[in-house]
């Protein structure tokens, strides 16, 4: 199967987020009912009141409730690399493709884009990458003789498969911790593969919930300072120690 | 201000929750985009075959899809003693209504049902209720001849009240943390306001996704035993020990 | 019962606590193993070393390393007010005192700082805490009458109890965790009993394990600025907005 | 590098486990303070009365008690296929060799144990993974060629890494979570290089606090039957549906 590249669907979202956020954030300062704030909240404030209500709120430190609010992605096109990374954000919810239940007799892979300009190593990973099918192919082959088959065969034929084979996955993660995901993922630290992906997440969550998304990215652009140290920095905003 | 009673309202909750658990459930064991197997579930496939396809992984114990679909509830007229028990569940979201910055000077109550059959008790409650609200009102203004007001008298006057005071609160939890609260709390043996609450819950859910939640209910419905002891069996259920 | 006052004693914590912490931060950009770093940590390095490594290390936001040490707590003489909001901490772990299977016949409270000032205020709180004893003592009493007693009693007659009620508490929380339950909780702008519980957690933790706790604090200690604006803030740093 | 194995070092745990997890359980039910209780479980206690009483209660599924403690293991000798899925396990902390910072050129492998048994297969598998050390050495170079050197070469020059390839991490775990993970890691059902790990980790718990873990293991071990399934039983007990 051929290189692939990264594809991200939008899979559902919380109903009326806006809504549910700002009455959510009220409820705590209020003796009136969530109920009913969220039954006024549009017909009475603006799109802009909300939000900048909201936004005041977040930026004296009250995350708690973006966290009534969640996305779900469905994601193909990445690499095993970028999923061992994913799945270390523990506050998400994660539904991927087994590679013990499902067969990699034609695997797709990502190739990264250090490799695409150079001929010589593009060439050298390409050959890697169907040596290696040819080799997995074989092994189920091998170990069928042995009666191993299924599940069995192809959870052990997968150990010589490369960190750069695609898999697909479904995410789910409420708005608190897609900005903590942005924050750590859009930074140009970040490897590149995962970055990506949190741009593309990033993009949809703007379209889909602007009030909330439209001033997060890398903790820079909220910092105005880069904490990654001068070694480190991208060098698009001056470097300082991140102090908490 | 009277006594007040449950009241739960559905806020938001995920949009087609049940094509998402059963095209995330189906990416583990597939080579399809959780993106495409999506756009085909409620065409190609009956609710009830979906259904059957999602209880059977969850029998076999599979439940980490249930998390991509949640629910948010927003609560009123339920006791403190009851959300200090609520908010125990830690894989859930709250946004409670505070009694720093919201005076309690006209606070309702819950009565618990034991109160009610007894005249005696019940004018002595009220009672109660009614002096602690006029303690709390003249704790108010003697804080006030001291220098303290707004949320420092509040937060101090506070411990005078009941915990059979009303709070107001927005949960959010996911249908698989639901599974686990129903199964607690739906049980005889679990404390009869936050059972009352859960049940419910359990009402609103079996409404909007009956074919995840028509199942659920108290641990003894999917045990088919009772795991509580003979010393604190409701009897609907033979007595067993739980063994996991 | 008297009045009580808080009371905090280290149950319990991870050993060798700085060598897990520098072997486990060392694991992530070393092919030694962790193993055998945790072995050579104190003889080969000196604490101020170790202590100087993991700061650089946390500052650039590497903060999971903190995770694998915890600290067990048992506390007393502290309000179900406290509680209430020390349990929404979520990564945590609680074994608390239950109004339901431990009578409250004889209670002990927390009188609020304010309170003790005015003598007028004192006594009015005091007496309302006896008249509280009291009309609990009364309700187990009919209850009993009505064939309603031990835990079952407990549960309702405790609706009368106050927010001023004493509980226990067993808390552990991982030393990530207690950063940011520090930064939260020392701040002024924190309610003043769980402010109190904070610095005595902190004052055992700087004890315990200083090469760590001794740079913690409330988030303006960390972040030289208040990030609660100029309504709320405490002045000792200067009022300026937080970025992330 | 050659092949490798499994080693499973235990780094660090929680002091005085029982006696913490005995007055932890105990605060919940007494009015005494679990500090007290703490200091007299040993002396007043014989161990095996404490196992008895903790086991009775999590039985009848109070299991948060044994949250208090934790364990952290230092693990080498497992395969990047295995960490994939351990990492899948939230309520956890790691630290793990990172492929960007840890340059590969010499690497260690794991062999699945069907593979060992057939020199055809092990051959082919291991000519595979000197191959592939080789390609990696190469886009080193190459890719130094090109100005990319250091982290930036490492992370993608890992894209053609196996998934057999050897990664070392340290992971801590609570009492409760490390039951749930020899609930499913134990099972013949799991993966062979995730189950031996979970035995191993098992073997150092029974050792260390055999009052809790000697009863624990696969989920059928306490179930007494097996919810896999007719066609995925190993057959040590008898096929049921598991109800919750």
């Amino acid at each position: 199967m051929p290189e692939t590249t990264l594809n991200v669907k939008l899979l559902s979202k919380t109903n009326n987020a806006l809504s549910v956020i700002y009455s959510a954030t009220r409820q705590c300062y209020s003796a009136s009912f969530s109920g009913d704030i969220f039954d006024k909240t549009l017909p009475e404030k603006s799109k802009k009141d909300i939000s900048d209500f909201i936004s005041g709120v977040v930026r004296r430190g009250h995350e708690s409730p973006l966290e009534h609010v969640s996305f779900t992605f469905a994601i193909e096109g990445v690499s095993r690399a970028l999923t061992h990374q994913l799945v270390r954000h523990r506050i998400a919810s994660y539904s991927q493709q087994s590679q013990r239940y499902v067969k990699a007799d034609n695997f797709a892979y990502i190739i990264p884009p250090s490799f695409q300009k150079n001929e010589t190593i593009k060439s050298k990973f390409i050959n890697t990458m169907n040596s290696l099918q040819n080799t997995y192919n074989e092994l189920l082959k091998l170990l069928e003789k042995e009666g191993i088959k299924g599940e069995n065969a192809n959870q052990d034929a997968r150990f010589i498969l490369p960190q750069a084979i695609e898999t697909k996955i479904v995410v789910t993660m409420n708005a608190r911790e897609l900005k903590h995901f942005f924050c750590e993922r859009c930074c140009a630290r970040s490897q590149w593969e995962i970055r990506a992906l949190a741009y593309e997440m990033l993009k949809i969550c703007k379209k889909e919930l602007p009030e909330i998304f439209d001033s997060l990215g890398a903790k820079c652009e909220l910092l105005k300072f880069c904490p990654e140290g001068e070694k480190s920095t991208c060098g698009k905003y001056p470097v300082r120690t991140k102090t908490i």
